[in-house]
C-alpha cells in the first residue's frame, strides 16, 4: 500500500485541524456524520453472523486496496485489538495471502470484487464463498461491508482532512474503535 | 451506459422477489436499511446550498458512470421531476458534455473523479470548482454524494436483486423519489 502523499495542510475545506480524518469531516457536517456513524456502528457492531474482528478486517482490506492508509490503519488496529490476532491484520493490509483458504478468504475475495466494482462479483465468487458456508446474511453483511468503505475511503481521501503522521496514534484509534465503537 | 446483463432471476440473496432494486435489500436487512435511507434523505433532501434537483444529477452521473442501470434510471427519474428538463438528463445519464460550462459541471467533474477514486479528486479539479465559486460546503456535498453513490450502487449490482426492465417504471421511481424522498 502506498502513502497518502499530501501534507497535514492540504485539507481542501476548512476543517478544524485540532480533529484528524473523517472525525473531522464529521464536526465539519454534522448533519450527514449522524447517519454515517450510525452505519458504521450498525455494519462493524451491530448484530450480524459475523464477527465484529472479522467485519472490521473486511473493512481494512478495502481500505488497503483503496490505498486510504487513514482508514485502513485505524480498523486494521481494531481489528488486532479485536481479534487479538496481528499477524493476520498485518497480511490482510499488505494484500498478502492468508495460510489458511476458509470463510474469512472467501468473503474477503468477495469483498474485493465489490472493490473493484459491483459488477465484478461474478457467480464463481459468490459460489466459492457458499462452498465455504457463507450464509444469505453473510454475503449480504460482507457486500455492504465493501460498498461502505468504498464510501468512508473516498470521503476522506477526497476531502484531505489532517491525518496523523505517528503510527502509534492509529493503533490507540483502533482500541479505541474496538472498545467503544461508532455511535 | 451498458445495460446490465443479468436477468430478473440472479438475485444473490433470497430477496422478496416482488420488491425491486435496492427496497428488496432493505427489506431483506432492515437494520441497515435505517441509516442507508437516512443518510440518502439528508444528503439529497436535506439543507444545502446544491438544489435536489442538482444533487440528483450528482447522482445520477455517478450511478451512470458505474454502470449501475437501476440507481442512474431511478435519480435520473427524479433529476428530471426536480428539474423540468429531460435534456440536461439525457446528457448527463449518457456522459456526454453539458453546452454550457458553470457551476454545476465543475462539480460533476468533482464526482466523476471521486467515482473513480479519493485520490483522483485533483487539487486542479478542486482549482477550477472554486473559479466556479463552489463554497466549502458545496464541494463536501458534492464529493459525498459520490461516495456514497459509490457505496448505494456497488451495493445493488453487487447482490443483484431483481430490477425492472421497462423504463416508464423509472420514470415512475423517479417523479415518487422527487416527491417523497428516502425517509
Amino acid at each position: 500500500m502506498e502513502e497518502s502523499t499530501w501534507g497535514p495542510d492540504a485539507s481542501y475545506v476548512d476543517t478544524d485541524p485540532s480533529l484528524q480524518g473523517i472525525r473531522a469531516l464529521f464536526v465539519f457536517r454534522p448533519e450527514t456524520a449522524v447517519p454515517m456513524r450510525a452505519l458504521a456502528q450498525q455494519l462493524l457492531r451491530g448484530p450480524s453472523p459475523l464477527s465484529p474482528g472479522d467485519r472490521e478486517l473486511i473493512a481494512t482490506y478495502v481500505s488497503a486496496r483503496n490505498r486510504c492508509h487513514f482508514c485502513a490503519s485505524s480498523h486494521g488496529g481494531a481489528a488486532t485489538a479485536l481479534r487479538d490476532d496481528d499477524e493476520t491484520t498485518r497480511r490482510v493490509f499488505a494484500g498478502e495471502d492468508l495460510p489458511v483458504v476458509d470463510k474469512l478468504t472467501a468473503l474477503l475475495a468477495v469483498a474485493a470484487a465489490i472493490q473493484h466494482g459491483g459488477q465484478a462479483l461474478e457467480p464463481d465468487i459468490v459460489a466459492a464463498a457458499r462452498e465455504h458456508g457463507v450464509t444469505d446474511v453473510e454475503l449480504h453483511d460482507a457486500v455492504l461491508i465493501a460498498a461502505a468503505f468504498s464510501m468512508y475511503n473516498r470521503y476522506v481521501d477526497g476531502l484531505r482532512p489532517h491525518v496523523p503522521d505517528d503510527e502509534g496514534l492509529y493503533v490507540a484509534m483502533g482500541q479505541h474503535l474496538a472498545s467503544d465503537g461508532y455511535a
